[in-house]
């Protein structure tokens, strides 16, 4: 489970709805039905026509994914395949066919497999790197959804404000309610603001964070697995993934220099 | 038909007018005719200024087919790319003449009748990489008007308004119309950013979600073809062109590990 | 004469005085000395401040070149590089040069000149890019202009209505032409976002759209020079340069597979 | 230490802090919990919900790190590089292994020891590659974190602002303490822009600068790296490093060509 | 002396000024103390934190050097090369050692010296284009902080005028100096956007244009190095340098098609 998203969310919404009632205002004055019909009809229907349909049907998914889910740890990753290169060495590629079938990255496993089968390394690379940027590609769908969400919502708030502040003037006789009538042409405004950076731009923020993650971990299995079939010494691939990890999960042994090059190094770069 | 398209344009006019007569309003009070001359005259302006004529000629067609035309499958493509991978290996290259004349998609037909004239991989590949390069500009030039007008109009807005106050207040002696004057100097802004966010921008995010499902699909065919031609095995074309597929509509079998090998990715990936 | 550009400013300033006398108003109120001096004065002076002198003298010619200057015919360029294609063929190189001394595109006259010369191909290929490269600078230099302009134009407005509010404010007394006063500050950002939103930003829009055509037609004819030297086939030479055309201008001929391929090509890619 | 940074904090609060007494204003009227609570809490939970919780918690090292800790030298950095190159000539490249152990700089440690264990330069390279590439993605983490600081912080204001307004405007009543409401009202918009404007906004460029300068001392190191393992002479190794030093930092025998040459371009490139 | 930067600042600081008095205001309304400490304060702390001390304390020379120094003849450096060039071909390449010692430029000089001392080309290129890029580093360093000026003095200028208004709002009892108040509050924004648009940002763009030619001429002299070191006939390289020049700077004898292909291309290209 992703916490920091959910202490955020909580967060956000206990920091405005507080400050509100610290103010000695009512939160309740804040909900307006013509408002969340005008800014939220309004978003949603620009992501309908911004978006193919079923683009807009795997959002929820998408933004639970993002609220819910935590990401892999890269450390792991580079311990299992440098145990691989080490298997690889002496036991011959074959040798990890079995190994392969119980891995659960699918990446990696598509990988090892496509190299047990024997395919050549320029088209490895070439098949991997399909693979990995169609990935990115359908992560980036969903970031721009919420991107557009993020960016649509604000506008449809001044929209709505505008319309307010219109219906407002066009009738400025019964000055009795006029605060309370301006007050609710803001309440667009607000809900588009709040909508848009409370939640829709900073969860494409998380998921940018996330697609990022996997493409450096996705990276660091393809630099790995060509490194295995390129028959490199298992220090040799070691070395490259390590630069791959935060400087705190490397394994510490740099060519072979001791461990205190790794503790300067992460003291430094951390 | 683009189903998408066609509900967020209703549900983003139905939000905004039901809004407003939720709140009381009159929608006949957002018809302004200057205001409609001044933001949408003006706009359209800007447009003819910033484009060649013969674009702005096409822009029509290029928002119908926008708002009415569907995608095309890529699991189709890619099936239809591999029977031919098979067959070109079975039976040689030239036995693909008589599939080429019954392609629908231009792309691959020109491909193909080239591949078996004879063109050299080098050729080949620099025609099909400019054909490509080529079609996107033509539908990059569509989003470029519709991105135009969707940044003009809301300035065109801000025109109307300003221009609308400097009337109202070079005249304040007539208080009696003064709300409905300033109301009416602001629904120019309305135009200006209603149109702009309901209309131009999330259609020109529409046509650039085509744009990129074609360059993706091109891509796709470009790599088939060119596989083909080298002729791969088409077990390996299969895998390179799942690759471009999203994992849910791929063919399974990666790389003879079987279906969970897929059905996992699926999962993960989806 | 480039049509579309004359009926943009000709409309653009049309629907805004139209719009203005429809809503009743003079457009004579328009009219403000001291803010034409601010905005204008100021726009130019950041123009000044920020390109080279000779820049500056040049942009009246590019921007009347950019409003009565018409673009080039890429299908009239293609044929011409076919056609010197075939002769070169059955003539040999040098039987072209003749035909170049007459040729009206200096880039063109210039490549078939070195070719001619001997040039060998990686040089002729080095100086052709160093060409085009330079061509686009300079056109982006008169873009730059034009955008900053347009740029600083309404930022020039907002100094000008803050120093007339300024004004206002510091002399209150007099409230008989309080809103006539305010009316002049609200002029100065209405002469800063009409200037940069219909001459400014929408000029450097169609220089903008006449840069890529020639650097579009610019790379067509490199493309086929080069293959003209490398003793391509007319075929492919045709084949080549047929991708940068737009589907409705091809040949249609596409690798002999006759009319209906053009065509098809040309109805959906339209 | 970083004095610059300092100097600016400092500077910035002192010149608002320092104005508002001069204006006769009270800067205790700036304090306001309910608009603090809004503004930063919710900015916080922007956060929050942006970034994985690992990067947040590492923020305040971060932060510190920005305004305490100053740059290296990288003058002393290619002396360095030009002595092992000298001895690597002198004595082989397998003499620098006892230099190598006390190198303070984790990167050319790693990198000289990687040489003597006999790596290839293809490898070296890559692995060299991978490693800054890492680093600077590890910084860009907290560029982005305080550029997202910085850019919700405003919107936040507004949030909290507009939210105050309608908490006034609906209770129009009390007119009596109406200017002390709306003012309080506008303390949110203060708080938001000035943090971003005077923190986060500036510290994230002190950082990228320090990113920048670290990765340009990473390129240097590692071209020099790669030029003693290239067994280069040492002069041309210090003329490949002096091209990334300023001019007055250069050793200032450019090809034997003397000292004014050097002058000379270090007066001109200042 | 860069005379369009002395007219643009003396025209915009007089179109602003000259604006005001026509108006009628009193330009010694716009002098306000506490104002111009908290903007101009502001502004410099914000670049104190941005950037480091060393960058701060060279800005004056570079905006002098921006204001005062006018730039290079391209056409006088093409010259130089083609004579090298001739030289070299006639008399060998060492026969430019005494020449090389008189060149003004320190790039060409380097290059010659280089060159002369029998760096093989692929090294001398390395060597050229890193000196290259951190010319282009150092100058673009003096511009980010420019921008950054540009950028953070409007937002100070809103904090100011946000303190402003906060400080009348908070003591609303005395009417008669409200409005001279709330001028004083907007004097803030006014220094804000004055000092970027007219100041800031126009020099950021100079020093960019500075920059991009300097960048221009370091890339011709370049590639002449390479063409003179790579034995080139000299009308091949007068061909490449003239691809640099502005049509109207050519030498005019394309490939030997005479002066008319010249004036063709100087017509249509300017």
């Amino acid at each position: 489970m992703d916490l920091a998203t959910i202490i955020g969310l909580v967060l956000g919404v206990g920091a405005v709805i507080g400050g509100m009632i610290m103010e000695g205002g009512n939160p309740m004055s804040l909900f307006n039905i013509p408002a969340l019909v005008i800014v939220m009809g309004g978003t949603i229907a620009t992501a309908f026509i911004s978006f193919p349909l079923s683009r807009m049907l795997g959002m929820a998914g998408v933004i639970m994914k993002t609220i819910f889910e935590s990401g892999h740890d890269p450390r792991h990753t580079a311990d299992e395949l440098v145990a691989f290169a080490e298997q690889s060495r002496r036991e011959g590629l074959l040798s990890l066919e079995s190994k392969a079938q119980s891995v659960t990255d699918p990446f990696i496993k598509k990988g090892l497999l496509l190299m047990i089968d024997g395919t050549d390394p320029e088209r490895l690379r070439t098949i991997l790197e399909i693979e990995l940027a169609a990935r990115e590609e359908r992560h980036e769908g969903g970031i721009a959804v919420l991107e557009a969400l993020g960016g649509f919502a604000p506008t449809l708030g001044i929209i709505g404000t505008v319309m307010g502040l219109i219906n407002v003037l066009s009738n400025l006789s019964d000055t009795s309610t006029l605060g309370h009538k301006i007050a609710g042409a803001f309440i667009a405004t607000f809900y588009g603001v709040f909508t848009a950076n409370i939640f829709f731009l900073p969860l494409a923020n998380k998921l940018k964070q996330k697609m990022k993650h996997e493409a450096h971990l996705g990276e660091m299995a393809m630099e790995g697995l060509l490194s295995i079939q390129a028959g490199d010494n298992p220090r040799i691939v070691r070395e490259k993934l390590d630069g791959f990890l935060p400087p705190k999960q490397r394994s510490g042994d740099a060519a072979g220099g001791g461990g205190d090059a790794g503790a300067g190094r992460g003291a430094r770069a951390a």
